[in-house]
């Protein structure tokens, strides 16, 4: 039997579908488990992009331009002009879903032994990509106690080497729900015009922003248009997960031009994903402000709930839909595999991300989770009802989060 | 500005792309352009896969398994039972096309720098594919004298190296149209066992087998059931290419765990093209017995056609709706070009594919095009009468193919 290659061992297992066998025999034996540890929402898909699968009117289902149905990109270059950033369908690489495009990026701008630094915690499949395409992620820290803001630039200077190619956000962030200032774009603009680095940003969750703060994207920072390379997704924006539709955009040529040969290699993204994902895009506003409406309510649900919990330190994320408090707990990943194996409260009990999958660093994340907060208020608050309960009896509870 | 990546230099870009501008204009100055240089077929998709969509019942498009939705591999399951080939939904993990499968494939058993062994010509984005894992492809030719039979062992033999890890086989195949006998599958069976080398099969043409001949299948190879690795699609079979649901199929348990932590990192297939496809596995035999009837009358008015040109070797392809024929011209992206630019019959052209690109090998190719029967016969009969002329006229002729 052949041996398999060292990528294949060196791919990270999710430490959240480890858990799942738990989840499953938790619910085997009659227990509610509340899923707080997906970005899957449980709001309803706009009707328009069910509508436009309902009257789909093809023959045949062809393949569609490697770069995406132009139609598609155009109604997202109006998309984007709607929040000020102007660009043309030939700047828009559309993908299967953003992952698809971070691959395109990752290939078309890194070497193997490249290295990228990210601010941590991170969303955990930056990891698998740069691990797919031989590149080094070099993580510095954001800590809880400034809610996971952007590393100070001293950190980024002394993170940064000859090998150094790009660095990487997420704005709002997953997992922390952080959202960067412009301030702060300001200071990542300074540093990757200074080292000449690529800036990726991966700004899926753009709409979701919370208590009157606005949203920057990088694709206005001036004086770096050819370092800026934007992932978007219309997943999370439309409750679409599965349609599997995102975007590698960039105002820089080479690299877009590139891109489209990798693009190439694989044919076309999903004709049908960009079929309703064309139709998503006259969504309108009222659909955002009532969506947003509601997560705002979930997100105060959720943080006023853990700020109530001895030993709890929560920030109050402006951003996305995530929240990453830290506990008074010895080991996230035990914790998590508790709550599921052995506690239960009336009946129920919690699903929890362990924030160790969002750290690079060996053994960081122990004390963190994260919570997705996509769950109706009614359940979400019996889902925090069941982690007060929880923290009071966990056998590896700490004195301190 | 930074620098692109090497692989974003290396990348090829596709010889029939190259063609594209060509095409677009010859259109603008009013000539027909019969497209015969893509495998996207104009048989309508089955009814089922269209209905699926128009009954779609869902409120939010979730995110599927991974590996993809259980039911669709369970149906997928039946048709491979029907084909004689026994799996479970285990065995398979779903992929945005045959393209993800190989790349999830390649990535998982392919360190970089090791060899894989393709007879050429093959289909061109196994090269970037191999680009994209930094995996050495190691042409060995099959020739047309043959009809492009499987090369001699002995060619395998001496390709093999300390790094070589797969053979890489398409079948029936894309460009050549060449269906593998029993025979030839079993001497790739030897060398793989003895030299325990993994088998990379892409099956997507399966049904598409002519004269009486029978399609075997890789998986029903006895003793090297851990060595292969199977790769399949919708796209051909159900006429369906943008629907992106191909699969990777091996019954070796630790190829397909390490391959699911690469499906984990892009978190799941298109939703809408699983449900489709699903629908698309209770497709009647007489679907099928209908188009293979219509392939084989549109393969036989090209073979017919092409072998009645001065100068033309055309061999009678077992299976797919491809042939390669070997024209009197001095090199084919030149003549495929010239076909766009300069020369019109009536009004009318062809596009062709020059072989060029399905040679890893440097300058050869150069007398050979690929030609997808993906047209009706009346078109076909047009296209050929255009090939005919222009070799009348094609100022880089030559006195053999």
């Amino acid at each position: 039997m052949p041996n398999i290659s060292d990528k294949g061992h060196l791919m990270p297992a999710s430490p959240i579908r480890k858990l799942v066998p738990y989840a499953d025999r938790a619910k085997k034996n009659g227990i509610t488990v509340y899923h707080l540890n997906i970005g899957q929402p449980d709001i309803p898909t706009p009707q328009s992009m069910i509508d436009a699968m309902h009257n789909l009117d093809l023959k045949v289902i062809e393949y569609s331009h490697s770069a995406g149905i132009l139609s598609c990109r155009q109604k997202m270059c109006d998309y984007y002009a709607r929040h000020d950033i102007q660009i043309t369908p030939d700047d828009i690489i559309i993908g299967a879903g953003a992952s698809e495009a971070i691959l395109f990026a990752v290939q078309t701008c890194l070497n193997p032994e490249d290295e990228i630094i990210i601010p941590e915690p991170f969303y955990a499949n930056y990891n698998g990509f740069s691990i797919s395409a031989g590149v080094k992620v070099k993580p510095i820290p954001s800590t809880i106690e400034s809610g996971f803001a952007l590393p100070p630039i001293e950190d980024f200077e002394k993170a940064i080497t000859s090998k150094t190619k790009a660095i990487m956000i997420c704005n709002p962030n997953n997992p922390t729900g952080y959202l960067y200032s412009k301030e702060e774009l300001e200071v990542l603009r300074q540093i990757v015009k200074k080292h000449d680095l690529f800036l990726f940003a991966d700004e899926v969750y753009r709409e979701f922003c919370y208590d009157g703060t606005t949203h920057h994207s990088v694709m206005n920072l001036e004086g770096i248009e050819n370092n800026v390379v934007l992932f978007d997704s219309v997943s999370k924006r439309f409750s679409a997960c599965g349609i599997r539709i995102g975007a590698m955009i960039s105002r820089n040529k080479e690299v877009m031009q590139a891109a489209l040969k990798f693009a190439q290699a694989r044919l076309s993204p999903p004709s049908l994903g960009q079929i309703a994902a064309e139709a998503a895009m006259d969504t309108p506003e009222s659909y955002f402000e009532e969506v947003i409406g509601e997560y705002l309510l979930r997100r105060n649900t959720v943080v006023d709930a853990m700020r109530n919990m001895a030993g709890v330190i929560c920030p109050t994320p402006k951003g996305a839909f995530y929240v990453t408090p830290s506990l008074p707990i010895d080991d996230s990943d035990r914790f998590c595999q508790w709550l599921l194996e052995e506690f239960n409260h009336d009946g129920q009990t919690v699903m929890l991300a362990p924030a160790t999958g969002f750290y690079a660093t060996p053994g960081a994340g122990k004390k963190e989770v994260r919570i997705s907060y996509v769950l109706k208020v009614e359940n979400l608050k019996k889902a925090m009802k069941c982690i007060a309960e929880a923290l009071k009896v966990y056998p590896g509870r700490t004195d301190e989060a």
